[in-house]
């Protein structure tokens, strides 16, 4: 299992990011995100995509992330452009097995996160996004069978080469 | 050559989105963003990152997309999840050589963009992010070799296990 720990989301300013973050999550196989503040608008609008699309993906709220972190059973790994490359750590990181939690700052992340986990991983170094850092991060680590997976929704895409078509079961 | 077209952007609704997409898009080896609308704001935060931390990545300006898209001398791809599977095409699409066109776009792209384009190509079928989408794209695309290249710029990230180091040049 795994799941995403988003800090420093606040409210309005960060609303579309977290919903890009939270999106990236279910689509590319966590079962959870975890917000530190509790925003009606995003969680309705993503349980609104699991209602459409399927999955068991959910967001829940934990103010006290320190405590969430440190009681942590499994892998923690924290995604920083600062950290270890994504490719010297991602055999060991997946090899070591159980749950996984992922922490995706915003802009500011205290020092302490650093110290906090078991690895600081660098999606490359040059600074980009966190939503891209999610995405590959995962990606890598599911060796891309995740974007194979069978949602079960209500809806589902047809792949077209041309226009779009959505099946509703 | 790789180029991103951002399509419908929407100034200050879709300015943090887009700042996330020029990013990738010069993080991930492109190396130039076209936008359909001046963005000042946008523009100058991109050129302060590209100062610090190198590269030749350049955001241009082209309000008639259409001719833009129609004008392109090279392969051209639209990410939408309604596209063909990326595993179903990533070879055939990187063996065309040459330089390549990545469309983007926000939550209405017009109908005649799935006309205009080679290929109309879906990063997984849910509903998730264009910033993913165009990571996950351009990282299938070379092979992850984009996240080691040296951008030769004044800052550079010493990776650390823990905590933050840059150098400066």
């Amino acid at each position: 299992m795994i799941a995403v720990l988003r800090l420093g989301h606040r409210l309005s300013r960060d609303r579309r990011v977290s919903t890009h973050l939270a999106l990236v999550a279910r689509a590319f196989g966590a079962s959870r995100m975890v917000l530190t503040c509790r925003d009606e608008r995003l969680q309705s609008s993503i349980a609104g995509v699991c209602r459409a699309w399927g999955g068991s993906f959910s967001i829940e709220v934990e103010e006290n992330w320190r405590g969430y972190l440190r009681r942590w059973n499994g892998v923690k790994v924290h995604l920083t452009m600062y950290g270890e490359h994504i490719d010297d750590r991602i055999e060991e990181i997946r090899s070591a097995g159980g749950d996984v939690l992922v922490v995706v700052g915003a802009e500011k992340v205290p020092a302490e996160v650093f110290e906090l986990v078991d690895y600081n991983i660098a999606i490359g170094h040059q600074p980009h996004s966190e939503v891209a850092a999610l995405a590959v991060f995962l990606d890598r680590y599911f060796e891309g069978r995740e974007l194979h997976r069978d949602f079960g929704g209500r809806l589902r895409v047809v792949p077209m080469r041309r226009g779009k078509r959505v099946e509703e079961r």
